[in-house]
């Protein structure tokens, strides 16, 4: 019995007090949902007043929009940090266009994320082009959407890349006093549509082996391989992924909160009061070891060059 | 130099970009402070719509009303948990009063509040009538007030301790970014008119040493003894504050997001979802050694009854 605190051996006609106290802390919890309705209003409300400077960090980042000197020139207040003390490089105007690498290397600055991030993965980001947060309408069961907006690649087909996050919004049976308020429930990923042999989440190694005297037996194993693109899978697939469900939505309200409105002072590395925190389960997880599950498919003996992965393969995986 | 992640080397182009970038996330804190301020509006608006509820539950708790039969029937969904397992105690409607201890229990299951409260601050919090909550006006700067409402007691001539977290509600040149949003920079308490003999913050103690041959020296020692009420002292009082300053403002968000609106859940034991997290640092403070600060005074040998202390010379430990 989890009661504690003295109050065991309340007489009755106290403890039927207690209950109506306890009556009137659920009526609170339903106050307190409309509470949570109106402040999520409040932040796409908010976020509609945020878009346009999110739309002009775009353009600086994609080269649509060359900063003026003045829209250079240090506000007042601005620090200039670790990055005004900086020798400054002889000018290349015009040499680089726009911020090469802006989001990955936002990304790789957060601890955690820096550990999902393998090598195979950055070539793919470095073609990410902005990461918007997109709330639930106003009628609609609260969620809100993180979507990847790529460049056109060579990796996948895919333009957008999206992850959502479905939220409990109300006191239920299950917690009438809505103790833990709106919080995150499930998350859905996206189909990735992978070029073929492009898909960093699985990595092919082909084996041979003598079977009697003169056959040779060509072994095609597919192994899942540790990649952040894992984020957009569902939990149950054989890449799994490289989060457990806790520090994935802990991860998503990140992005929420944090990273994507604050971009910029990862990319410079200056978010040190922003750093997520990641537990020792968090540490395990996302630095751990790759997943052993594999899949073994014996091929008739070849002798042309090795094979692309055909997509309708590797999607098969995903199943 | 704690720049890194690779973009030491740009190109004084892409530097000067990034430093638009920057001047947009100065804006963008502009913006987001309007946000807070209208957040906190919204806080006091439903603090206007929760204050039924307190009012009732003050009701109850102080014997003014008599729940009804129906208030006290399990409204759908909520949950009896441990306290719905209980035995049941022959009526005995009439005979107690209210919930007696009601806040006194709340706080005592609140794990670093039970280690502030000592036996002697027990007697005085048992008076502790109601905790609310109260904001700032609409034009005023950002701050809050816990107010702790008494019964008249024989220990102290007050009516209401107060205790008022001032915060920072934009971002300045120490933080144009706006990193940590609004937080509480400085707390205030109140003073505690102490009736004579009864200040539970000092103890005194007597002693005798011989000077000489034929006279009897009495020193009266004034320690400070470690209790909850020094909670409303200011830091730099002899008796000081069983709390550093972080956990003072911690536990003052505390009180106003969880203890005072949920407090039926402390009273039962029931919200373990709200633990409060003490760190150790925490744990040090609100468990650790009585200060040693001592006040001696040398004064005439006397004969007669110890004497009350007289609340003169107490208030004067405070200055």
């Amino acid at each position: 019995m989890s009661w504690s605190g003295g109050a065991q051996h309340l007489p009755l006609a106290v403890k039927q007090r207690v209950k109506a106290l306890k009556n009137l802390q659920a009526q609170y919890a339903q106050v307190e949902a409309q509470f949570y309705r109106d402040f999520h209003d409040l932040e796409k409300k908010y976020a509609a007043f945020y878009q346009p400077l999110f739309d002009k960090r775009s353009e600086i980042v994609n080269a649509i929009h060359e900063p003026t000197e003045g829209e250079c020139q240090w506000q007042v207040g601005v620090q200039e940090g670790a990055w005004g003390e900086m020798e400054r490089e002889p000018v290349g105007k015009g040499q680089t266009n726009g911020i090469p690498h802006f989001w990955l290397t936002a990304f790789k600055n957060v601890k955690i994320l820096g550990r999902m991030i393998r090598q195979h993965d950055e070539l793919v980001l470095e073609h990410l082009e902005d990461v918007k947060i997109k709330f639930s309408g106003f009628e609609e069961p609260m969620s809100f959407t993180i979507e990847f907006i790529f460049k056109s690649n060579e990796y996948f087909f895919n333009e957008v890349l999206t992850k959502t996050y479905q939220m409990r919004s109300d006191p239920d049976d299950s917690d009438p006093f809505f103790s833990k308020g709106p919080e995150i429930i499930s998350s859905t990923g996206c189909e990735i549509y992978w070029k073929v042999g492009k898909n960093v989440t699985v990595k092919t190694s082909k084996l041979q082996k003598c079977e009697g005297r003169s056959s040779v037996v060509s072994t095609t194993r597919k192994m899942p391989s540790y990649s952040f693109f894992t984020f957009f899978y569902p939990p149950d697939s054989p890449e799994g992924r490289v989060l457990d469900v806790a520090t994935d939505y802990k991860l998503g309200y990140f992005f929420r909160e944090v990273l994507v409105p604050k971009s910029v002072l990862f990319f410079t590395n200056e978010a040190s009061e922003y750093k997520y925190e990641s537990s020792d389960d968090e540490a395990r997880e996302a630095g751990g070891e790759e997943k052993k599950v594999e899949v073994i498919r014996n091929e008739e003996p070849e002798k042309g060059p090795e094979k692309d992965l055909d997509p309708e393969e590797t999607v098969s995986l995903q199943q």
